[in-house]
């Protein structure tokens, strides 16, 4: 029997949607599943095409032309270890385990330099775009050894979404660094999802807008630079009506925002690295309060706020406020997330190249914007660029909008609106581009009261001072 | 000979400093340090004093009476560890090992559990007020098995600072639970000092005060509401002249702020628990952004800030809203902080009591102030409260002040000028009173692209649309 060209282990709609992917590209597979019937309901599914079942890790590995690449679609933790334990007996130098699941970056770190002193290779594989993009063209981040990807790259790049006639993948460096652009990819994504809600939230209560009228906004919004696929389906929902109520259906989805935890870890880790990251942090925390559902019904009934006047200003004009406002929010939290991913290309030493990370989120992932060709054409630019704020084009952008930005946030401020995330990018715009911050008076304090030192602006040192003389 | 009553490791500043405190109320002190030097060197300082050294971990030991108690104050982390593998062979059941360092709760918790395995006791206690606190009596956060917190309580006592002859220490909870503690101090105390320089921002910058008056202006708040060992020292620091430039001094230090860690690790725990800590967190990435003095210089040079008109209002209006602003936004940075304890106490099972936390924080660490009093009585009122701001005293408060903080962030933000503080504090104020967030929206994002299904506001259940049909 031919051996296949690849093996995917895990058949829940991931595994199986990639699996189905990479057939129809014209690579043979064999698949894996615990319980056995998965493995046969998917094969029925699949009559005709060149994939075979196997019914033991055994049969499985045997069944792969070596080197052995086997794609992981099983649960992130324990699960994915546990796997890998099953496989180690069975794989030979060379062989490459490809993990495609949502891992955090620390673990592919550590399974990377496991696996590479048994000699076997271990990819952790970033995948973005949900069961649609598993099957017909997700974003892929791959990390690990560089010669093990040139041996899987066809494959991804045959599967990967297609922008302008180039897949959406590419090698992003060393053990856990494609893990680690996925997981920034995805606090973006809860960054970007966050300033649209405080927009549409604003339109709503600012101008009483309804889902139709909303609906022209955003459309419209989509024509020009905020055009995005997160815009686009904000377009879509405001016209979907339910049909049990009459109603648009967005008006009857509680507001509660669940999250899975990667917007999480990357706020966490922005933290250990030093690097501001609050409107992704806002955003989390934003989700976190929509959470608290019964306490803020509780509390809404004891808290008052600010007495507001109707709305008398211009409407064309306020409306055209926030779509800047969202767009320079926008700049300013990707200018983060691109800056974190700069602290941590240095501190695990991966040699990121941002250009092409900005241009692979340009299709099949959830992010995908026409924007991010600017992000790319700015680091052609500047390979070096410390964040993006200095780069031309969105210096321009975020000048020309920062007024648009701060009447919506003092607007916001005096309606009684909460705008975390609006609010936090205009605070990091003021601050990174202070020259002189009150940290002073923090350092001041600190040697007060702990003689914790301090430097000075007119000379080189560490400086204490005995504050009580 | 008589054996001593406690025996003290560690003779760096804190732990020579807790000695000798210890031993002024009356307690015979035997002590260890790895190094001979210095404990030939303490000895001499304590000359006269009811203190023994003692040049191995078998004679420290030997010296001391039963149930042993030994206090560490050794480096947090692998020292500690360390120190308790030596001391474990020569520990009796019934011993209590006290870890007085700025230990992580997880690390407590881990080693309260290995030591009880053992019969040992193993209290970790958080200790505030810097050198000083230490010598003169600092707050202690004590957590760990209450039967042994019985036997050293005497001892915390002695040596506590003491607010109307109230000793600043409490049995906090089992295992990490003092730990905890002080870490959420920590965190609030970031908070606190970010939004006083905010304050200190903006009279300098809107009103164009120099030192002078901004030592009138925090004095005068000193007398007040505000009354604080921060507000306090805030003032103080105002009227130091550097003696080389004749400047003021807080005028010559570079704004540049330093960290320990422990800000980092309350938001860090607060994104693990679902808690909203936007302020806190918020500080720490304040702190993060002065600490990138180079860059921000440069970005000085290349982005521009909004065209801005000299202050032609009323200045004592200014000053009254800038004070209220502070001091409503201090208060939703402790009802985030104490929400956070709550539901660490939920995660963790430490039944903490917050009104008794909040006693402990009156004297000795730096974030005493007379408004913990009202905190201890909002908790008293209702101790199973949910969140401070729900409380009469603070709800009448915040609903007055709300203006003042809304137009101070609204000044902020046309002119300028960063107050991440104050409009994070804003902004979860207005998200926590308002019924309905536009998370609706986020989750009928989240069910389009992912199929994440939502819930509803009209009936019970899991729901999920077929967005594109």
């Amino acid at each position: 029997m031919a051996k296949q060209q690849i093996g995917v282990i895990g058949l829940a709609v991931m595994g199986k949607n990639l699996a189905l992917n990479i057939e129809s590209k014209g690579y043979s597979v064999a698949v894996y599943n615990r319980s056995r019937e998965k493995t046969d309901e998917f094969l029925q599914e699949a009559k005709g095409k060149n994939i075979v079942g196997t019914y033991s890790i055994e049969e499985f590995v045997n069944a792969l032309e070596k080197p052995r690449k086997i794609l992981l679609m099983v649960k992130a933790g324990a699960p994915t270890d546990a796997m890998i334990e099953q496989l180690k007996p069975h794989l030979e130098k060379g062989d490459i385990v490809i993990d495609g699941g949502n891992t955090y970056f620390k673990d592919t770190q550590r399974r990377n330099k496991e696996l590479a002193e048994l000699g076997i290779h271990f990819i952790g594989a970033g995948v973005s775009g949900g069961e649609e993009g598993a099957l017909k063209g997700p974003s892929i981040m791959p990390g690990g050894q560089k010669e093990a990807h040139e041996l899987v790259r066809p494959i991804f790049e045959a599967i990967a979404a297609k922008v302008d006639g180039e897949p959406c993948t590419t090698y992003i460096g060393p053990d856990g660094a494609g893990h680690y652009v996925k997981m920034v990819h995805n606090g973006i994504e809860y960054g970007d999802m966050q300033l649209i809600a405080e927009a549409y939230f604003l339109l709503k209560h600012v101008l009483g807008m309804d889902a139709a009228e909303l609906h022209e906004v955003f459309a419209d919004w989509n024509k020009g630079e905020l055009n995005s696929y997160l815009i686009e389906i904000t377009a879509d929902i405001f016209t979907k009506i339910d049909e049990e109520t009459g109603k648009p259906l967005v008006d009857v989805i509680l507001d509660k925002a669940g999250q899975k935890g990667t917007g999480k870890w990357t706020s966490q880790n922005a933290l250990d690295l030093g690097v501001p990251l609050p409107i992704i942090t806002e955003s989390v925390f934003a989700r976190f309060i929509s959470a608290m559902k019964d306490e803020r019904v509780k509390a809404s009934k004891v808290l008052a706020g600010p007495a507001v006047k109707p709305f008398e200003g211009d409407r064309a004009h306020f409306i055209e406020a926030v779509r800047r406002a969202l767009y320079m929010s926008k700049i300013c939290s990707y200018a983060q997330g691109f800056a974190q991913m700069k602290a941590a290309s240095e501190e695990y030493n991966w040699n990121l190249r941002y250009g092409d990370i900005a241009m692979i989120f340009r299709g099949g992932c959830i992010i995908r914007a026409q924007f991010l060709q600017k992000i790319k054409e700015a680091y052609d630019r500047d390979p070096a660029l410390s964040n993006l704020l200095l780069d031309p084009y969105f210096k321009d952008i975020v000048e020309r909008y920062q007024d648009a930005l701060r009447e919506i946030v003092a607007t916001a401020a005096m309606r009684g609106i909460p705008v975390p995330g609006f609010a936090s990018a205009l605070a990091y715009y003021d601050s990174y581009r202070t020259a002189v911050l009150p940290a002073n008076l923090i350092q001041a304090q600190r040697d007060y009261f702990g003689a914790h030192t301090y430097e000075r602006v007119d000379k080189e040192g560490i400086f204490h001072t005995e504050w009580l003389k």
